[in-house]
C-alpha cells in the first residue's frame, strides 16, 4: 500500500497540559490548590502543584526538532512546539502527518496521574482528576469531534472512586482510562489482590479499556546509577512486558473475562517469543503451580484481552499473524522522541511493505482495530474517503511542518555525557 | 533433520555439586572453613559454607521426575537423580539424551559464585573459588575427556585477582568463565566503570568467553510479593536482556573488541525485535546521547560480541538469520525443569524442521558455534561418526531414564498455592 492511501488513527500520543487547563474545569473552592504554571528564572515553565515541582521535559516534545537538538532539559512553552499543547495547531500537525485520529496520554500528571492519587486531601485529589478528565473530554476532544479517542485518567487510591469515574467517564462516551503498568510499584495493592474489583466490574461493564503506557509503574529499567541513558532507552518496554506477564497470570482475566487491556507503546517483535514463553511456561509448570485456563492456552487469552501496539516495528510487522492480526494497533508517539513525525506514513508504508502486510492487513493495524478496541467511529463524522493521509495532508497544505520553534539558545545544552543517575534524579524530581 | 543425525552440545547445562567436592582441592589449612554437606532432620541435605545454609532446590534437579512432582522443596541426594552430581552417572544421561557435550553451571554457589564472594576472608574464598575451578575441570570435565566444556567462577570482590585467575584457568584449557548479569545489583562497580579493564584484558587475552547466566544478578524479575510465581518463570529472561543492553553501550566492547559474551539460558526469540530496538535507539538518540559506533550499527556490534542461546524456540528458530546464524547455540538445561531431557533432540528437530532450518544451519546450532566460540574440539577425542544422537543412545542401551529417583515421599508436599514472596524467601534464604 501507498503511505498517501493509508488511514492512519494512533493509539499511543501524547499532549503537553496548556497553563489554562484547569480554569473553568475546578470547582471554585479548589482553585488556588490547582496545578498551576510558573515561569521559572531559568527560563522554563513548571508545574507546581502540592509542594511538587514538575518541569515541562524536553524529550517529551521535541516534534520538529533536529535530533541533535534532543535532550531532557526543562523547557519552556515557547520553546516546544505549539502542537504539543495548542488543540488547533495539533490538528494541523495531525494533518500534515496524515493522521486522522488520535489518543493522548497526559504529561504533568505521570500516564496513569499518579501525581494526584498523592495529593492527601483525597477530595482534591478526585476534584483535579475529574477536572482534568473534563478538560480532556470535552475540550480537547471534543472541540474536534472525530479526531481523539478521548482517554480519562483513573482514581488510583480508590477503588470503589476509580470505578465511579469509569462510569461517569463512560456516560461521556470514553472507552479508554490510563492506569498503571504495576500498582504494586506506587505503594497500591498488587494486580492480585481483589482490591481492584469494583475497577474490573466497572471497566467489564461499561466496554472501557485499561491503558497502560510504558513508563506507568514510575520504575525506569536502569542497571546501574553510571549506565549511559541508551540503556534504559533500549529497556523501556521490559515494565510492560512484565505488565503483561503480570495479569496475565493474575486472577483478573479468570474473573473477568471482558477486561480488555492496551499496552500502549509496547512494541510488538517481542510478542511472538513472549506467547511462546507463556505456553511453554503453562505446560513446563502448571501442574505444580496451579495455574488453570482450561481447553485454552495462555497465548490465546492473551489475544482475548491485550492490545498491542507498535511505532514502527518490522519484526513485529512480519509476525504479525503469530501475534493476531486482530490485536495489532500502529502508534505515532507525537510529539515525543520516538515519533518519525511528519513521516510517519511513510516509515509504515516501508516496514509494511517490506514485510508483505496486504492491504486489509494495513487497515486493521492502521485503523480499524483502534476502532473496535476503543468504540471509536470517526467514520460518522468525515467521509472515509476524506481520511486518507493524502486527503488529510492536502488539508495541512502550507502548514510547514519542519521550522524549529522558537530558539532561546537554551534547549539541550547540558545532557551530552551526563550520567543516567543525574538524568533519572532530573527527570524525576 | 532427524533427530537421529543431529550432533549435539550445550552451552548450558548444570550440576549439582556432590558432598565430596572440596576433598584433595582446598589447602589443608582451609579444611574446617570449606563449604560441608549436612544431612537435616527434616531429610533434606544442605550446604553449609560461612554462615549462611544453601538447600539443593528440588526444582534445580527434576531431570526424570513427572512434571506434577515439579516443586522448589530443598531436597536430599538421595532424591534427586543421580546423574545431577555423580559423573558416570551423568555421562550415563547424556547418551540416553544424545547430548555429546556439555558446560555446566555451578549449583550452590550461585551461577557466578557470589556466595564464595561474600566471604570475608578473601584468602579463603580464593582457596575456596581456585578448589572449585581445579575439581570442575580436572575432576568433573577431566575423568571424561571431550564430553564437557570447562568452565571456571570468577573471582568477584577483586578484579586482577579475576583476571589472575583467568589466566591460570586458560593455562588448564579453559575457554569459558561465569559471571554475573549486572555486577551493580551485587554491589560491585557496574560494567561501566573501569574497575573491570583487567578482567577484559585477561578474558581478550587468553579467548576466554564471560558465560552470564540467566538469574546470575542475584535479582529475580518479582513484580509483587503475591505474585503467582509463573510470573517470575515468564519473565526470567529479562535480566539477561537487560545484561546484554548494558554491555552493548558499555565502554567495554569499545575499549576491548575481542570481548565474546554467551547469553545463558537467555532464549532468542527476543533477539531480533532487541537488535531492531538497538538500532532504532541508536538512530533516533545517539546524536544528543553521545554514542559513537563508526560505521557499523549497534546490531552488527552485538554480532561480534555475543553468543545467544535457547532450549526450545520456535520464534528464534525462524528468525536465526536475523540473529545470526553463527550467533547461536543451543542447550538443553539438564537437569532443570525448563529442559525436554531426555528428548530434546526430538524436540530440537521438530522445532528446526518446522522452521525450515538446513542440515548446515542445525550443525552450526546444535555444535558447531559452541566448538568455535569455546574453543572445544569434541572430534579429538571421539571420531564424528560416533557423536551423533543415535550413536550415543545406542551405548546408553538399557540405561533407564525414565524411572524417578527413589520416592521419600517429601518431595513436591508443599508448594501448590503457596505465594511468591514465601518461595523467593525460600529459594534465597
Amino acid at each position: 500500500m501507498h503511505a498517501d492511501d493509508l488511514i492512519l488513527i494512533s493509539v499511543d500520543d501524547h499532549l503537553v497540559e496548556p497553563p489554562t487547563l484547569f480554569e473553568g474545569h475546578i470547582p471554585e473552592r479548589y482553585r488556588d490548590q490547582a496545578p498551576k504554571i510558573h515561569h521559572k528564572k531559568d527560563g522554563s515553565d513548571v508545574w507546581i502543584f502540592n509542594g511538587a515541582v514538575i518541569p515541562n521535559i524536553g524529550l517529551n516534545a521535541v516534534a520538529g526538532r533536529p535530533k541533535e537538538e534532543y535532550g531532557i532539559e526543562p523547557t519552556a512553552f515557547e520553546e516546544i512546539r505549539r502542537g504539543c499543547w495548542d488543540i488547533g495547531e495539533r490538528i494541523k500537525d495531525m494533518n500534515a502527518g496524515g493522521v486522522l485520529g488520535s489518543m493522548c496520554f497526559p504529561s504533568f500528571p505521570g500516564f496513569s496521574g499518579r501525581l494526584f492519587a498523592a495529593v492527601e486531601d483525597k477530595d482534591l485529589a478526585l476534584a483535579v482528576v475529574q477536572a482534568y478528565n473534563d478538560w480532556h473530554v470535552d475540550e480537547w476532544c471534543g472541540s474536534q469531534p472525530g479526531r481523539f479517542i478521548p482517554m480519562g485518567l483513573p482514581v488510583l487510591w480508590d477503588a470503589e472512586l476509580a470505578a465511579a469515574e469509569v462510569r461517569r467517564l463512560a456516560k461521556k462516551g470514553v472507552h479508554s482510562v490510563t492506569f498503571t503498568e504495576n500498582p504494586h510499584t506506587l505503594g497500591f495493592p498488587s494486580f492480585h489482590s481483589d482490591h481492584w474489583d469494583p475497577l474490573w466490574q466497572a471497566l467489564s461493564d461499561e466496554g472501557v479499556v485499561l491503558s497502560i503506557h510504558l513508563g506507568s509503574s514510575g520504575q525506569l529499567a536502569v542497571t546501574s546509577p553510571d549506565a549511559p541513558i541508551d540503556v534504559m532507552i533500549t529497556l523501556q518496554p521490559m515494565n510492560i512486558c512484565a505488565a503483561a506477564a503480570d495479569l496475565l497470570w493474575s486472577r483478573v482475566l479468570k474473573k473477568f473475562p471482558d477486561i480488555r487491556i492496551a499496552l500502549s507503546e509496547g512494541g510488538t517483535g517481542w510478542i511472538p517469543y513472549f506467547l511462546d514463553r507463556l505456553d511453554r511456561t503453562y505446560d513446563m509448570h502448571h501442574l505444580w503451580t496451579g495455574q488453570e485456563f482450561g481447553d485454552r492456552l495462555p497465548s490465546e487469552v492473551f489475544r482475548q484481552h491485550f492490545l498491542t501496539c507498535f511505532i514502527s516495528d518490522p519484526v513485529g510487522l512480519r509476525l504479525r499473524n503469530d501475534i493476531g492480526i486482530d490485536n495489532i494497533a500502529w502508534e505515532c508517539d507525537y510529539p515525543h522522541s520516538d515519533s518519525s513525525w511528519p513521516r510517519a506514513p511513510e516509515e509504515l508504508a516501508a516496514v509494511a511493505n517490506a514485510a508483505g502486510a496486504t492491504d486489509a492487513e494495513l487497515a486493521k493495524i492502521g485503523h480499524e482495530n483502534a476502532m473496535r478496541w476503543f468504540s471509536f467511529d470517526p467514520f460518522t463524522h468525515r467521509a472515509k474517503a476524506d481520511c486518507t493521509v493524502a486527503a488529510l495532508r492536502a488539508e495541512a497544505a502550507g502548514h510547514d511542518v519542519e521550522t524549529r520553534p522558537h530558539d532561546t539558545g537554551r534547549f539541550q545544552r547540558t545532557t551530552k555525557g551526563a550520567d543516567l543517575g543525574e538524568l533519572a534524579a532530573k527527570a524525576t524530581a
